[in-house]
């Protein structure tokens, strides 16, 4: 019997085939595009082909804008939302408006245009995790920004336009719905409970360990219970944290070890698929009354990683009601048993 | 400048291009896949390669299940969720589940297999509409149900896997978080002004005509202001009432017409696009406190017609925030303009 499940934190059902699961062979291959380096805007040596870089690791001795780089954030250069100017927020009749003013920045991986990110070693992941945060840090001082959202497209279907390995930074003047969603169920659970949210699933899945896939002495990975799409992945912290940007050095290897084993997992699993990650982060200009009030109790950074494994309908999109033909439990065990 | 819009229903805020548009030739065509009746399991004559029919329009003196009819509802082969069986609602540790009860059925648009909706007269999109109706009104009556979705894939990418003209029906004992939230975005708005934002939309669309696309005695077809996607477009009943199910008989012309003229020109400006629709109605069950007391007031059905022109990357799944390339006022331009 296929089963309805709730998300505990936001509270959407999603139907979950309980019989007859969709297996990893069952879901189309990705193709590998392999990239030419000299006509790749990202690789190392085409500095001049990207808006001047805002961030960068780099050798010593090396110049901005030139090569010698292992980690390099650029403005996007077909930006969704402009750095300059006014929000001038307004009326249209009954609806509402303002300027797009936010950045729009792009994380360069690496300078190698065919290493994906999994197939770093563990410093390198984590000098990515270190840029996010770095960059993070430093916009969310602008005050005309509520939220700062990072994510990585990769292949084609997910969202990539380019596949040199990248994730991308959006600082908007708004909060997005779904992490309002969340960031409210976690404040009702918590003015219920007396307890977080995301402390009392890390205790479940940690304990019970049927939809576990990784975990290291920093961060918990595993599919969660209301997955909407196959091998759904969340990696969260064990310490209660709700900002990114706070993240501890030495969490930070941590992090970057179960990204690294989970993404590698993942990509032998289903043969290199094509996936979106996201950092759900607090907002970074918060209300004093209301909701909210308790985040730093009630509410917990965390990744959520979905491979792109079948199409989104429009009608999920439309409905906010998925149906997901690989129980997360399979799921997990898939992986859990796949050693990299 | 690019503009954030926010829908003045859910809240949702979306960023619009406004100065390069995406034309209609930029988006990529849709290969049209011409269907071998002899194969098609929803084709006339082919009635015993799916379940017995629930409901069917037939001419005088044909049988069930043979051939003779213009509209047929059957079970869907593989549905998500089954008829039979109790919810037996239960926890799992700190999460709900229950068991996917509920109906899931097809709604086989015409016996010919290659035969748009759009491309059928009149009276033949009518006769597909009141047999959704039926069925609604029918599935209703099941106290387990609390919401019955209509929808219809149109092309693989928008998650048909047959090409033959269909629709589907699902009942469900739960409320899609998306209803919910538009219920709740319409009793919010309603207790505030002591008028219906659907009232309101549909008085600044006629009146302004910017984003109008068509209009007749009974609906008006228009670009909503936040379109998620390019050239999305939302079809609304000149008559205030919650639930699609208690559409007037001298309403499902206008309805008809409205749907067809709309789908005509998106064929026509769009070569044909893959979309998706999806009837947003009221739920069948009501709390009698609380939200939703005042639905008969404050909300109205409607559909949500979204073309599949943009991938949606998981990351908008995943975060809420869409960007849409091509300004609805554009999009509604073009759709005006295109004589059908």
């Amino acid at each position: 019997m296929p089963e309805l499940r709730k998300d505990p934190i936001v509270g959407r059902w999603v139907i979950v085939a309980t019989e007859r699961g969709k297996r990893p062979s069952e879901f189309l291959p990705n193709p590998v595009e392999v990239v030419d380096p000299s006509k790749d805007p990202f690789a190392e040596g085409n500095e001049h082909l990207t808006p001047s870089e805002v961030y960068a690791q780099r050798k010593p001795g090396s110049k901005p804008n030139g090569p010698g780089w292992q980690v390099r954030v650029v403005p996007n250069r077909f930006p969704a939302l402009r750095i300059e100017g006014e929000l001038d927020k307004e009326p249209c009749g009954i609806y509402d408006r303002m300027n797009a003013i936010g950045a729009h920045e792009v994380i360069i991986e690496t300078p190698d245009p065919n290493l994906p990110l999994e197939q770093q070693p563990v410093d390198g992941i984590a000098r990515v995790f270190e840029a996010y945060r770095v960059r993070m840090a430093d916009l969310l001082r602008d005050q005309r920004f509520r939220y700062i959202l990072i994510f990585k497209n990769h292949g084609r279907q997910a969202g990539a336009t380019l596949p040199h390995p990248h994730s991308q930074l959006i600082a908007t003047p708004v909060t997005p719905n779904h992490v309002k969603e969340k960031l409210e169920g976690a404040t009702r659970y918590f003015a219920y409970k007396d307890r977080s949210i995301f402390e009392d699933i890390l205790r479940q899945e940690t304990r019970e360990g049927l939809r576990l896939v990784y975990e290291n002495d920093g961060f918990v990975a595993f599919c969660p219970f209301a997955s909407r799409f196959p091998f759904e992945v969340t990696v969260m912290p064990r310490r209660q944290s709700p900002d990114y940007h706070a993240i501890q050095p030495e969490e930070m290897p941590f992090l970057a070890d179960a990204m690294r084993v989970t993404l590698q997992k993942l990509s032998k699993a289903l043969n290199q698929p094509q996936y979106n990650y996201i950092i759900h982060t607090g907002p970074v200009r918060r209300p004093r009354q209301g909701y909210w009030t308790t985040i730093d109790l009630d509410f917990r950074w965390h990744i959520e990683i979905l491979p792109r494994l079948t199409l989104i309908a429009g009608f999920e999109v439309g409905s906010g009601f998925y149906i997901n033909p690989t129980p997360p439990e399979e799921a997990a065990k898939y992986l859990r048993e796949i050693t990299v």
